[in-house]
């Protein structure tokens, strides 16, 4: 059955994410223990006592209770760069002050240095091992996002690299263009002219290569002003590409309310959020995307207004944040259980936040959702409940992927 | 090479642990970069160009400079027990109140249940994966702990439980009598009387059938009261069995000073550990044990005295702390990470931790470090900085694991 794209798994326990299917408190569907894969979609979810003649004879595989969620979905992920920062953490808990790291050649521009050395080749090398290991926990889906090239040909390579990854693995990824990430030291004082040179010219011939899939920025102090940002997405609605933004993760800079405006995809981060962002995510149906890798790792204590955004029914994702300096996360099931203990969503939030929310968050409407006509993206999982997903720390109970049908 | 128990690692980084050994500011040695094992020892260790004819003709492997360190050892685990508490994980972040879960038969007694009512195989069967996680991280030596059974017969079938998984899997396995761990419903108002049945009576008949490594108990308001443990190590004495602790976790109860004139091998958990108890373990030569899952997943803010334990030389190691309530942990490289990034414990502190002073919370002076006679626990890791184990946080570099010499 491994190559076969067209089959059945009966006896599934089955989270579908699907808001039209009835489902009992654990988020199993009551109407439903079997699924009809054809050509690499889902082509029927029922009872297998309803199943009709055209699905009979599919070849079917006996899921014996185990649960079936759809594929994950990592909807943040910064996992094409260069280099770790393993020494400079080391020496921050050895106490080393700021400039003694600095001089070492530590922080973010230590990447950028480790990045802009390397060519697409090496990035996909540097990456891989990040990928396998989230497509071993039932990962299918994947952003990616540039930021540590900063010049147009390394944001491009960088971008080139993320394309190449579908290739050599099966999963599917989403690029997002963020060269609005950090001032690199030659335009020091010169963010004008940075956003200028290679923010918005390089956003033109990554688009024209066909790199881009969404525009992203880092809005904050220490990064991109809201004006800034805003030329930006001027230039991302010109192109017809879709927005997100880092907002809102060290102060309030009224980002997510201006991501929700252009009508972004997602305004990512959060933990400054106020109620008028939320407002304006709410009326957009821009997707809040949780990163509590990046709180922990920070010792943030400042926590997302996760109570406010369910209340005005904002959808929530949960990611990675994948990256070497603020969250060296490479499990997904990690970052539920981190959104869970962390920020108290509740299981069933994390894991409509790895699935449906991060579809939405990415622009997909074919995965996330265990559906008629969808992807067949799925998990099948040695679990009976969803919230032993997030329940556990560091375990992976997956128990075989489906990347488009065929088990991979 | 993958049975045969004598042969050489040439061209490696390693991380030695012995600490009459020279190293960089890394921790990797200067005068030494090959291991010669013969028959699953440690025969030398030193530099390939001052090789003896001895050690010329074993069969060689080149690691290529990746790092060597002692196989890991997690020495504080509740890994056998039956169940989990997935459902009651999302009951509380869905909002249900203490007594909705008791109604719902959560808690721990919901484990005391499920353990009692499995029989040695399914013990060993459903302990399996979570062993199986940890050993594909490099971990050779785990202690486990009884204390789900909190009846003689169930507390002696989780210990035979224990000593059954070190046949179906090579790893070693340290087990500890753990029957002062909560006070079981029939015994309810009755500690003194529990403490006599099972908890006494018990560690007679376990020690009787050779199951018993070490003795420990939970002393704290909720649990066992400082008279109560010292009744249990009077009888450990008088078997000459090692004692250790659960001490100082959600209260100062001076369980650390207790355990430490008793000259027991650790103290664990001690977020709440004053300085006379610090300065007891100093003097006795107690280890310092971090469970920092339990801290994360309790959201404690109580930090251990970790500058105050360091000050005083008191050893330090960290652990899973694995079980199904307040530590759902099976990783101990991610318990690494959270020593390193909650308690601020340095990537150096974290691996001694895991290695050396694990083996010494342990009572073993056989393992925990690379030095001639000791055990080949070894691992081979793909990343070249020790601390590299500690930054990543889900990850597992590991690539090979030696267990008494054989590669496993
Ligand atoms: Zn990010
Ligand atoms: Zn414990």
């Amino acid at each position: 059955m491994a190559n076969d794209r067209s089959y059945r798994i009966d006896s599934a326990r089955i989270a579908a994410q699907d808001p039209a299917r009835p489902a009992d408190a654990a988020g199993i569907a009551t109407d439903a223990d079997t699924v009809a894969v054809v050509d690499g979609r889902i082509a029927w979810v029922g009872l297998r006592d309803d199943l009709s003649p055209v699905h009979r004879d599919l070849p079917a595989e006996d899921a014996k209770r185990a649960l079936l969620t759809p594929a994950l979905i990592d909807c943040h992920t910064h996992i094409v760069h260069g280099g770790d920062r393993a020494r400079e953490f080391a020496m921050r808990l050895e106490g080393a002050r700021y400039e003694d790291i600095a001089r070492a050649g530590g922080g973010i521009l230590s990447t950028v240095r480790a990045t802009r050395a390397l060519d697409e080749a090496a990035l996909v090398a540097e990456a891989l091992p990040r990928v396998d290991r989230l497509l071993s926990e039932g990962v299918a889906t994947l952003e990616i996002k540039s930021g540590y090239g900063l010049t147009i040909d390394s944001e491009l390579t960088m971008l080139r690299a993320a394309r190449r990854l579908a290739q050599v693995r099966p999963v599917r990824v989403r690029t997002t263009w963020l060269a609005a990430h950090a001032l690199p030291p030659e335009y020091e004082g010169r963010a004008d002219a940075y956003l200028e040179d290679v923010c918005l010219e390089g956003l033109r011939q990554a688009d024209a290569e066909g790199l881009v899939d969404a525009v992203d920025a880092f809005c904050e102090t220490i990064a991109f002003s809201p004006d800034q940002v805003a030329r930006l997405f001027d230039l991302a609605r010109d192109l017809g590409l879709p927005v997100k933004l880092h907002a809102e993760q060290l102060s309030d800079q009224g980002g997510a309310a201006l991501v929700a405006r252009s009508g972004g995809l997602s305004a990512d981060h959060l933990e400054w959020l106020d109620d008028a962002g939320i407002a304006a995510m709410a009326k957009a149906g821009t997707v809040a995307v949780m990163l509590p890798g990046a709180f922990y790792t920070l010792r943030e204590t400042r926590l997302p207004p996760v109570e406010a955004l369910r209340a005005a029914g904002v959808p929530m994702a949960v990611a990675t944040d994948c990256n070497p300096g603020t969250s060296p996360l490479d499990s997904l099931l990690l970052a539920m259980n981190m959104a869970c203990t962390l920020f108290r969503l509740t299981p069933a939030e994390a894991l409509s936040g790895t699935t449906r929310h991060a579809a939405a968050a990415l622009g997909l409407d074919d995965a996330g959702v265990i559906a008629p006509g969808r992807r067949a993206d799925l998990a099948l999982w040695d679990v009976t409940d969803p919230a032993a997903l997030s329940y556990r720390i560091g375990a992976n109970p997956l128990r075989r992927r489906f990347f488009a049908g065929a088990e991979a």
